[in-house]
């Protein structure tokens, strides 16, 4: 029997005219590529959002229609989000951080129509220029007085806009329409698109606050670092009006010094990103022995945070939270809030709570699949790869049949890649990437618990852990590292000091001191790019010396 | 075009097996009929209400049968809830206080299968016994020891429950299946039932949260007052279990002592339920002047809070917050979280802003139709009818086309029969139901805003205005109320002292002192019922003398 209920479809942009009406006096703080501060508020944005919709239906965007963005976080991306979405068609945002190939390969796979563009990406459009699809119409997102001289035909943002009537009338568009597009950075092969829907979008959006609790306020600022070019900034742009919050959009300058001065200019309450951004940022405080006025919330994700940058921002008074997710995911699977009996826990059991990677989200389920193809419990010890289930997980590859194929199990759930285990509680602990464990001698070791230990020592700024080939062993473990200063702490130093925690078959064979790690264009560390690098690298055992861990 | 993202139904079960996973350690504590004091969690929760099903399956419930009860606030009554929508059927909450001839008729017309009882309320049912339908089973909720000698077959919750399997294959259910049947207390004509699905209970779950932010968080622990036997007790069994925190029931005693030894034995942090119920405690706290310990924040709903009231609480530091809705939807309609320009505002702009219904939640749209049919501005000043749209909002009655064709606009809107404005933020403030407004020489008279004022006077514990027939006006208001202490102001005085912010004219023509208000079924001040209490009641100008206020 069917409930008597009515069937409103969940749509996008109800949640910025909620916004507009139960919050129009938040809004949205945008540092401009312009270099300036810029200002609206939620009534604002939902009008200048209906301009813009005017202008895409004049310029003849369609439903369905991909619009594609190439820019930084601030209002105006925040415009076509919702704008694109709201008016049937698909908002697609591309990582300016890809390679030239992968960029070409993406907007021709995804088929856009019109791409907007920071004042930044001039010249990267102008080398894209001559394989750019023909048809694709350039607006770049500035005023007619930034407008700059380019080598191609460009429109003016400022200038669609002005003149359109400040209302649109938003189609009632069925929930399941397309409504954003993004591409996974993929590690190997052609980029992956994640096509979501409004459903999925309004779902994600109403089941992330009410896990990470701590992060959302009424009234209170937040900083979303992550891209809204990647994976819906975590779905920020949805939350945070939703709930009530200004957003504060820090545009292309992403250093710490950047960072601080904006924060603490803003009074930003809640700040979200990956940790290479807040190992910058953590750099910063320490020179000024504070956090930015107002600062009480950090929320992590992108990689794993390591247990000393979650101790040093604990001990500078900011609640730490990580979350887990994929591109796949919309992107959120695990909220770091901690549950009430660790209310009264010490502060060491507490940091050893939040080094995992949190607890599912309601409306994300998990699965965890072992060696021999069977479920294994949520025990706390069981190991396996993660399947997940869910409204905010793809059902399919844009236009890809064959990864579509390879990502799903035969009872339709979506292999993450991820090598887990779950606690009874629901808590996930991320062991590592299925491709980056190291398998020594049958065993695996995971490379993410050598590099926390390996981090923990003063001497280690940042590095990685890689598995190097081994014809006895199958793989051996070897640690990349950058240097914390100018004495570098011997192998035997770092084995010593890892000792405590691991045993000495599952501790690295060689070090190897570089400059800084590569990065992949979501600012995670390219354990990829460090292997390419070390093509020909042979173990200290078969080269014939045993380094000096001897 | 369609987004390829995963299309899992909505279910209720999920919200239980997700807060048995995420916070298993918090549960329900209820003061049961028995007499003490019940503990259980929500993993043993989850798999009391396996066997539940278990059992219901045996008995032969299929998908959309009606299970019905007659229950206070307890844990058996919350297993009957996810149990019978868990497995497809429909949870049919049988509000009590109804008239023999309501109850009979609701049982008759959902077509229950069965019926679960209280031990309280076998008396009651013995009453009805020569009427019930033939063939509907009865279960008392008690364990073999607690069974009473009942003149009617019935069998025992915890024997059914006894030796069946603690898990349960929860079917996958479309979304759209009913889940929930609850009968409106209607003042007028037969009961009219609500009849909930899948998606407007778990999207209300989250819309909930959301808004009511303060009420929300971890670890906590909440008392609904308001009864699960009546629209899903304002959405606390789903939000609480939900959110992480322990649900505290009440059972049968709703008095203000019982109330606050059970509110400080257990240390409650948000309590929700009619004013009426919270006078009661309230004279207790004044009596022992403090509140129950741990307690800081007071949902009100189902009737206006009288500003009294919310002064009187917030005096004691309890953040009070009211809410609006209907049976018909589901049932929140409005959130009293103050917007945060509030936070720096004065006590007394404080209290204003909480005088009024409260702000639209996200998911239900208002629509405010005038006089004229006309849809009329959210100005905060211009009055008409509320209507709503929504996906926790009935798109019709069950088995009812008449009511059902009476109750929609043309667009398919739900006319609440409330008189209400809407400002720019949202905020709704209820003028007066349409049927109790007073219609004076043309002119609307709110009977609320007149009650509001008498009951600022000290010599008035209670009161409610009516409409009184007059030939030449039309309507007169009449003041009908209960003494707060044994000195009586005269008409003149309350006059006087409601003639700050009214007309002349607005002001009532009569006063009637009372012992005592009749209440509606749902804890409401039954005007209906002091209407026909009233009858060939003559108005003092009509009378020959204008009382003491000439």
């Amino acid at each position: 029997m069917q409930g008597q209920m009515m069937h409103r479809p969940l749509q996008i942009i109800d949640m910025l005219r909620y916004a507009a009406q139960a919050f129009g006096q938040e809004g949205i703080v945008s540092a401009r590529v312009e270099g300036d501060l810029h200002r609206q508020s939620y009534v604002q944005t939902l009008a200048r959002t209906a301009k813009l919709a005017h202008a895409l239906t004049r310029l003849g965007v369609a439903r369905g229609d991909r619009v594609a963005t190439l820019a930084w976080n601030g209002y105006r991306h925040l415009e076509l989000y919702y704008g694109v979405a709201g008016m049937g068609a698909v908002c697609h945002t591309i990582n300016p951080r890809l390679s030239h190939e992968q960029l070409l390969y993406i907007i021709h796979h995804a088929g856009d129509r019109l791409l907007f563009l920071d004042l930044t990406f001039v010249p990267l459009l102008e080398a894209l220029l001559p394989d750019l699809p023909e048809g694709l119409r350039l607006v770049i997102l500035t005023d007619r007085a930034h407008m700059p001289e380019t080598r191609f035909e460009a429109l003016c943002y400022e200038e669609l806009l002005a003149g359109e009537p400040d209302d649109f009338p938003w189609p009632e568009l069925p929930e399941d329409t397309a409504s954003g597009l993004c591409y996974t950075s993929g590690t190997t092969g052609n980029p992956k698109g994640a096509l979501y829907s409004h459903r999925s979008t309004v779902l994600h959006a109403l089941q992330v606050p009410l896990c990470q609790t701590a992060s959302f306020r009424a009234g209170r600022r937040v900083l979303p670092v992550v891209p809204l070019f990647h994976v819906n900034a975590w779905g920020l742009p949805y939350t945070a009006p939703l709930s009530g919050m200004t957003l504060v959009m820090p545009g292309p300058n992403l250093d710490g010094p950047s960072l601080f001065r904006l924060m603490e200019g803003e009074e930003v309450f809640s700040a979200w990103g990956v940790p290479t951004v807040w190992a910058g940022l953590l750099a910063e405080i320490e020179a000024q022995g504070r956090v930015p006025r107002g600062f009480a919330d950090l929320v992590v994700g992108g990689s794993a945070a390591p247990r000393v940058m979650i101790e040093a921002y604990e001990a500078h008074g900011v609640n730490v939270s990580q979350a887990w997710g994929m591109t796949e995911m919309s992107p959120i699977g695990t909220h770091g809030t901690l549950p009430p009996r660790y209310d009264h826990a010490s502060p060491e059991e507490r940091i050893a709570a939040k080094c995992c990677a949190g607890r599912r989200a309601f409306g994300v389920e998990f699965k965890v699949v072992g060696d021999d193809g069977r479920p294994q419990p949520h025990d706390g010890e069981a190991v396996g790869e993660l399947y997940v289930r869910g409204n905010s997980v793809i059902s399919g590859y844009f236009k890809n049949e064959e990864a579509t194929r390879a990502a799903f199990d035969d009872e339709g759930w979506f292999g993450t890649g991820d090598v887990v285990s779950v606690d009874a509680e629901g808590r996930l602990v991320i062991r590592d990437r299925a491709k980056d464990l190291v398998k020594s001698g049958g065993e695996w070791i995971s490379s993410i618990d050598l590099e926390n230990a390996a981090l923990s020592h003063p001497g280690i700024a940042a590095c990685a852990v890689v598995a190097m080939p081994h014809p006895k062993w199958d793989e051996r473990p070897v640690l990349v590292a950058v240097a914390a200063g100018d004495a570098r702490p011997t192998l035997a130093e770092i084995r010593d000091h890892m000792a405590e925690h691991f045993a000495q078959w599952q501790l690295p064979d060689d070090l190897i001191w570089v400059e800084d790690l590569p990065l992949t264009a979501t600012g995670k560390v390219s354990k990829l790019t460090i292997r390419e690098r070390m093509a020909g690298y042979v173990l200290p055992e078969l080269r014939g010396d045993r380094g000096d861990s001897a």
